[in-house]
């Protein structure tokens, strides 16, 4: 892509109504704007790292066996006064009444109406265990929305839903999304926690959250630091066969969110120079609920010996449009965004130093050219603007690669690689850049 | 993807409700699920497709120089009470009132509130042309919701929105959406026939819809038969070139619906032989409106002589959620869904037609471990079913490539390829139906 075609509105000053690091640099690096309170429209560079979100967290359900389908924004009322859910949401739920006087919400969650589909076509435990996920826009009214995407009012979230036939099945398909998030959030370069949390709206007696330590962090946690070093599964991970090992390796360690620390044995547990006390941000939850759904939306299979029985279900969020924020209250400095390259909006940029002069415009287009055939996601920096301010630029949008193209430089036959993460140069040939790049 | 493991509820009867043939077999093959009317569920073939379909419409977006956002599904009634359409818009703009008694709507389109970004970023001819564009769900509270997808409430739609800084300027925007739709319909192996249009709501004096010829059309169109072998522009077009011979070529033939029909012209040049007559199904309208909404929103940029005028607009639409009902209107037959190679949900289909037996189960297992190595999207019928059912259930299903895997071929040495949209069948060694695939 190059800049000049591109829409990247940067601002220079420092918006007055972010109380956060990550709200602050989504708006001056033309990431998103607000449209109203808690609602945000995403702007091309916002909407390039919420895309590469979305998609890791679809190759990790996929891979766990879960299968992508897509339910609207809008269910009915009445599917959720099945479950006596649409008294208890309480004011948090967004009520819509449409032209026929007909009675809608804008989904916050869908227990319900995956519940309805599944009973519309599943009878017998033959066709289990399944789990269905969709990645979709939800709203929740919140009182008061801040924190720009963090707690947005519309948010992007994947939720997936499990169904299995006794208890013991629905433990196995509760391990495997634990193990996929533990995946799903390494791969772009985060440390979530898994902490036992409170079920709260969803219901059941099961839940681990996932937490991004950040001082930001809306929740209070205490865990044990050797949890930050534990090993993530590698993507060769069997997920028809045991992962208990893995879940045990992971909640022996003490983690939990201040909701259910139990500070007895934080303290009979965790030596001294290993408690941690900090502040975290939940990027995903899960559930198991047994049968709090079936029971009372007659969600039935027929078990090996015939008999129906209300069908065990799990439930489980990641919010995809909140980790572009928690992404960056974790990755980040005084001048700008350091993406992990997973997520990154580009992975390299082009900076055209001289714009304008033959030689420097010349070896910018090779580049260019070449990294783009080589499949590189590569931003060209053409614009007028001075060497200064393309440095600015490129950092405050967090490259992770920048190639600096210079007439000094290219006299001698170098351009300049610097690593966003650690800001570190280095003089190569074009050549060399382009193969860093690609091997 | 192993048939087995996948979520596909074939269902057996025709539904009742389903009045035309796009409808009946969407929820035949399992591909939807209706939540409330007009809103459905997209299950996982469904959603396949919808998303091959919407990748399609991207890249030919993104070919012609458009850039995508994403803008949220709820707007702010006081945005649309800038243009003066809140109150204009009718009974088919859903209005939402939240907890603060805040006016909010869902969005049927996104005119207004993409006037208010750009004005808030863009000051200068310098930045022009700008095309921005998203791929949303939209709702449009319809009288008498009915077709399925063709005609819902909750829909997808692809809206891109241009800012030039004069009529020449925007005519060239105009004629470059026009190209990339003649393109975009084209790679999901439709005929789509630009014809002149009326502007509707959104307003303005230059308009083309998009339009399939189906008999099942909402709408009577009137056109000369030439216009359907008219060639499509290739991979190689020049966006940046002059495209208009290209629409001179494309608009000189005549072709318009029913309410910009000219029944004297049509009948002055088009001869009797050519006169075509019938009906056809919307998937794209564009529109140049001028400064229609930049003067009501004061949308200024200063042009070269630095004096500030309201920026020339257009808009152009992709109904990508019907497009998926008006394909299989034109691409079925008695047996079920013929699915363009380009959008369909699996490439090809591995029928295991004796499951359980040695021969057969591991002839299979290699061809679906190759083909998906090599890249191939293929679904594995691997379940219980007799051959004959999963016959059936390929061809409702649609899928373009079909390898039969029986006992009698495999003793020598073959298997059956099939091809859905002739029906041909050929015998042919296994690695033979793998290069047939890959090649």
């Amino acid at each position: 892509m190059r800049l000049s075609r591109f829409f990247l509105p940067i601002l220079k000053e420092t918006p007055k109504e972010a109380e956060i690091v990550s709200h602050r640099l989504m708006l001056r690096a033309g990431m998103m704007r607000q449209e109203a309170a808690g609602i945000y429209a995403w702007l091309p560079l916002g909407l390039r790292v919420l895309k590469k979100i979305e998609q890791i967290v679809r190759e990790e359900q996929n891979r766990a066996g879960a299968i992508e389908c897509l339910m609207p924004t809008l269910q009915l009322a009445d599917l959720w006064r099945e479950s006596g859910r649409y008294d208890a949401y309480g004011p948090e739920m967004l009520r819509i009444t449409d032209r026929h006087k007909r009675e809608l919400l804008y989904g916050p969650t869908n227990e319900e109406m995956i519940t309805e589909i599944f009973r519309a076509y599943v009878r017998s435990y033959k066709n289990l265990p399944l789990n269905l996920y969709h990645i979709q826009w939800k709203f929740r009214d919140e009182q008061r929305p801040r924190f720009g995407v963090m707690r947005g009012r519309e948010f992007l979230m994947k939720d997936a839903y499990s169904f299995d036939i006794d208890e013991a099945a629905a433990r196995k398909s509760y391990n495997r999304m634990f193990v996929a998030y533990l995946r799903t959030f390494a791969r772009m370069g985060l440390k979530a926690i898994p902490m036992r949390a409170e079920t709260g709206p969803i219901g059941g007696d099961l839940s681990h959250e996932f937490i991004v330590l950040a001082e930001t962090g809306e929740s209070g946690v205490f865990c044990d630091s050797d949890v930050l070093n534990l090993p993530v599964p590698g993507d060769d991970v069997d997920y028809d066969g045991d992962l208990t090992p893995i879940i045990k390796q992971w909640t022996s360690v003490y983690a939990a969110t201040e909701d259910v620390h139990d500070a007895e044995r934080f303290e009979r547990e965790v030596p001294a120079d290993k408690k941690l006390n900090t502040r975290g941000i939940e990027v995903g939850q899960i559930f198991y609920f047994g049968t709090k759904y079936s029971d009372k939306m007659k969600a039935l299979v027929a078990g090996p010996d015939g008999v129906d029985v209300p069908v065990h279900g799990g439930s489980y969020g990641v919010g995809v449009s909140r980790l572009v924020g928690a992404i960056i209250e974790a990755c980040h400095d005084e001048n700008g965004i350091k993406w992990p390259e997973e997520v990154a909006p580009f992975r390299a940029a082009i900076l055209n130093l001289k714009q304008g002069s033959a030689d420097t415009d010349a070896a910018c287009e090779a580049l260019y050219k070449e990294l783009s055939a080589k499949g590189v996601d590569v931003l060209y920096d053409d614009t007028d603007q001075r060497a200064g301010g393309k440095f600015a630029t490129a950092d405050l949008i967090g490259i992770p690669w920048q190639i600096l193209v210079g007439p000094k430089g290219l006299a001698e036959g170098k351009v300049e690689l610097k690593r966003r993460a650690d800001g570190s140069r280095e003089n190569v040939t074009p050549a060399e850049a382009v193969a860093r790049l690609t091997t």
